[in-house]
Parts: structure tokens; sequence; C-alpha cells
């Protein structure tokens, strides 16, 4: 973690005594905004946390084997179904580097999210990943202030963030499951979408339509059914492209879960996958493999991006350039038993 | 965060002069051992930490909002399907007690193991929940030695630690899911076993068993397959049972992931379930409420195991009295879509 561990040492020059001088507080009290002690008033906190970003004073730099760093990654709940999959991927890279893996959950609740962030301050955190954008513009404003680096792991594609985010080519996934279902032969594909106001429903969305105009084949809106990415909504979504006059053969929802709905909404009228409808889901969580029939869908690399985020984490530590703001990992088709071609 | 701070304050008089007088070393020497420092020979680290622990010293009492606490959570693995529940529960009482939860993965690898102890000592963890038998008794011994208040949080049934242990009530879940079967009127029940080296499945086992005798019905040991927990052994055993003159009319897995995978054999059959035949699984991991159809099966409480395992690790740095050395925390039967009446 020797790497990790020196962030800009190289401009890191100005000292705590110069920084209270400029601020009009004592060293002390310096001291205790550097080290995260929280009987500091608000106002001075900030003034002295502005200084010491704009002088590039970074924490003392530790000694080797004096204190192990630690990286924080953040999420709104721990329930989301890839959440252990990021978790997977941070813990590798992180422990790989030395650092341990603080894990925590703010239930998008402002009281946990300040409690988060004075702890946050307290251990000394060499950086943060927040899954999705959970925190308030307040508190992200916080983080830049305290100087922290900090990495958006972002499998939902959420309204632009002003940090650096890894996230996964949803828009080069959507065309990718279309265009199996369209290579098994299916022509009337259904499509289960995810909440409008997340950019990934868009862009899966977009990918199914290119694909369909690429094969030559007119868009019917009306095969397109809303859902929220949550089981139930695909189990309804399915339900009602079933009780058309000319169901699809084929349906391709834009999240696992909802697949997993669709699938338990054509076993309940005795259908059988792929036998009567071909079905294809987006995000490839581990229990997919065991569902019934192992499903076909599109791998977002959950277990890369974490890794990705923490490499982002470290260059920021560094003050290295980044390639990229924004930066997207290949998804990839993974075709199992829920799909085949149509028997009508 | 106050209480779990000053753990053992009433014996720790002793100082560190004292204790390097006593160990033949210098005072900056047991400073580092103190201070999980690397720079220490393993004898010298040893001999100073016997003497540590001999005399009840703890690490400094830190001062209020000085540094926040952290508490550590190993797995062997994270791709383990109960990992976040286990994660979710710690986080949530951790959190609750301005706690970080630091996550770490050994891969039963010595190395990973070791660097992970190394970052212990240097981040002054609080405590630790090992989730499983994780550890060489070599590393347990360090844990020992470096005084952190150990809990094993143990789904698994584990041979016998040295340490406070969290696990499900086995047994009875084995009971109640062969008495849920027996009361639809099931009177061939298949059983799909864990790995017989684990106390949770032979728990299980026995409680499954148990219920049979208690309905006055001879267990027919032929109807038992071994299984090691995993989907495909849940597969194969189900193919066995199916592939006898008289197959069974019920199936009871020992783990939701060899459920699964008697539901995937089942329908690759063409069979139904549950009316050609009922399945019910052990665990409640989140996914079973999306499988097809929903499965039945025996809860173990993942995310309460994981809050208990927290207390008590706070109760042991309070050197409070524990209740029991062994908890183990009732499980429950759920009822889904995947039990009904036998069909013959």
């Amino acid at each position: 973690m020797a790497e990790g561990r020196t962030p800009g040492a190289a401009r890191g020059k100005i000292t705590i005594t110069e920084i209270a001088r400029e601020a009009g507080v004592s060293v002390p009290t310096v001291s205790r905004v550097v080290n995260g002690r929280s009987d500091v008033s608000p106002a001075t906190r900030a003034r002295v946390e502005d200084l010491l970003r704009e002088h590039g004073y970074r924490r003392r730099p530790t000694a080797p084997g004096d204190r192990a760093a630690l990286l924080d990654l953040v999420f709104n709940d721990l329930d989301s179904p890839w959440a252990v999959e990021i978790i997977r991927g941070v813990e590798q890279v992180a422990h790989a580097a030395g650092m341990g893996t603080v894990v925590s959950a703010i239930h998008g609740r402002s009281g946990d999210a300040r409690q988060w962030m004075r702890n946050l301050r307290a251990r000394a955190s060499g950086g943060v990943i927040l899954v999705t954008s959970v925190l308030e513009p307040v508190l992200h404003e916080e983080l830049r202030r305290l100087g922290v680096p900090l990495v958006v792991v972002d499998p939902a594609g959420s309204p632009a963030l002003d940090a650096p985010t890894v996230g996964a080519t949803n828009w080069a996934g959507g065309l990718a499951a279309t265009e199996h279902l369209l290579g098994l032969g299916h022509r009337r594909i259904g499509f289960v979408a995810g909440p409008p106001r997340l950019l990934c429903s868009r862009a899966r969305l977009d990918g199914h339509r290119a694909a369909l105009e690429g094969a030559g084949i007119a868009v019917d809106e009306s095969l397109v059914v809303q859902g929220d990415f949550y089981h139930a909504s695909g189990f309804t979504g399915c339900t009602t492209l079933l009780d058309r006059e000319d169901p699809p053969t084929a349906l391709f929802a834009a999240s696992d879960q909802m697949a997993l709905g669709a699938i338990e909404a054509l076993r309940r009228r005795g259908l059988r996958v792929p036998e009567d409808m071909s079905v294809v889901g987006f995000d490839d969580l581990p229990e997919v493999r065991w569902s019934s029939p192992p499903l076909t869908t599109v791998r977002q690399p959950l277990v890369e991006m974490g890794k990705t985020a923490v490499r982002t984490v470290l260059r920021l530590a560094r003050d290295e350039e980044l390639d990229s703001p924004r930066v997207e990992l290949a998804t990839e088709l993974v075709v199992r038993s829920s799909t085949a071609p149509p028997a009508r």
C-alpha cells in the first residue's frame, strides 16, 4: 500500500502552523480538523478545510506499518442484488494493496449519511467508493473539502455526478441481447423496460431498438412495457404481453429480477421457457445460473467495476491523471437455457 | 461507541514501561507491539503480547472523536450465497454503535490470512467476527494473544472453536420442514443431505428423521442421498431419486441451492413443482423468493446472526459475561409455492 499512502506528497509542503495563522485559529484546532475530531465548530472546520484543500495539504504521511489504510465502500442499501459482487471486486484489489474495505449502508437517510461522514473523518479513510449516487449534494461538497479521493460505481446509470464514474456499456448490452433473439429467428420481441429516469434504462432500450432497426424490423412500441427493475414488474409486464392477441415469441427484460418475474408469470400459465417463450435478462446476478431454466442474460461486469473503482481511487490518491472521468466496462451476452428458436 | 472503546479499562492498570521491564525490551519496542507495527521480531512480539494479555493491558483508551472504531468481518470467500445477508446484519448494528465494518475475504489462503492479520493489528480493530472457521489454529492463537474480542458466525456448523459462536437451530429447522411435508400428506420423502463433516448437515438430517419417527413412519435410508450444499449436487441427488422405481412424492434438500438444483432436474424431465413433486429447501436466500416456483424453505436468520455477533463482540469488549458461549437463533419455516399435497 506504499503507493496509495503518500497522496499528494509532492504538493503537501504547507505546515499546520501556516494554515492556523491563515485561518486565524490555533494550531491544535487545525490539528483537530486534520485528525477528524468532532470538537470543532462547523464554521471553523469549513474554513480550515478550505485552506487545507487550497494549499494541497494532506494528512500526515503515514509510516509503513504505522496504520493500515482504509477504503470506504458506501451503498444505499445492502439488499441490492449486486452489492456482494461489487464488494468482492473492491475487497480483492484493496486487499492486494494492503487496504481494509469498510462497507457501509446509509439507507437513504440523512442521519446515517452524516454519521458515516463523521466516522469517515475520524478513521482518516484513504478513499471513498460510492455505489450509485447515494449522497446528498451537501455531503458531496463535504467530501470534496476533505480531499478524500472519490469514485462512483454506477450500475444503474445515475444522473451525472461531479466525480469519476465506473459504469457498464448498457447500450451495447441491449443491442447484444436483442441481436441474440433475432439470430434465433424471433421477430416479435417484447421488452420490459427499467425506470425511465435512469440512464441505463434508456440505454438498454435504445440498444434493443437499434438491433431491431439493424435487422430491418419496424419497432412496435406497443411491445415495450414499463417496469421498475424489480421482480413484480417483470411478472406483470410479461402478463400484459401474454394477454395480447398476438403475444411476442420472446421477451427481453432489462434486469434479471424482471426476467425471473416473467418466467414465473409464464409458469403460472402453464407455459414453458424457452419452448413457449424465450426470455433474456440483464445483469447476470450469481443466482440466475440456478434459475429454472438457467437464464440467458447480459453480464454486467460488477466485480470488475469494483476493481476498476479501487484502481481509480488509488490513481486519484497519487494525483495521477485519469484517462477519462467516465469509464464504461464491456457487458457480455451469456447464453444459457432460457432462449431458443421460436416454435411459431 | 463509548461503551466498546474502553475494553477492560478496570484491569488495565499496568503501564508500557512495566511491561517493557518484565519482557526485557525497550519501551519503544512494547509501544511498537501495542500499535501493531511490523518492525518487531516475531519472538519478541509473542513475548510482549503474552505479557500484555497476562496483565490485562489494553491499547490506549481513545478519546471520543479521536478515531472511529472498527470491527473486522472475515469471510473465507465473498461468493458464499449468504455473505451479503451477514454483512447487512453486522453493518447495521456496528453502524449504530459508531463502528465501521471492515469486510475481508481470505480465500483459504494462508498468505491472505497473514496479510489480514497484519492489517488488523495496524488498524487496531475493536473486534473480529469470523464467518465459519476460516482461520488456521495458529492465527486463532495470535488473535487471542492480541486480546481482540472474537466471535464466530457459523451458518454451517463448523467443528467446535474456542470462541463464542452464533449459529441457527438446524435440528429444529429440519424437523419443521419434514413436518410440513408430512402435514401435506407426503409419506415418501426424499432427502438430499449436506456434507457429513459439518454439524449442521447432521443436525438437519436428524431433525428430518425425528419428524418421520414422530409420525410413526419408518426411516427409509435409501431415500437419503448425499449432496454438498451446491446446486449440482441437488440436481444429481434429485435425478437419483427420480430414477428409482418408487420415487418419493416430496424432496427436502438441506440447502436452497440444492433445492434449486432439484427443481431444475424436475423441469428437465418435464415434471412440475409442486404438482409432480414438492420441494423444500433450507436457508431462505433472498433469491428463492424469485425462483420458479417460489421456494418453500427453512429460514436461517442470517441478518439476525450478524447482529447478534456484533452485540456479542461489544459485550466481550466490555468484559461482560456471556449468557452462553454458543447461541442458536431460531430457524423458521417459510411456506411458498413449491410444496403441495401429493398427487398420488
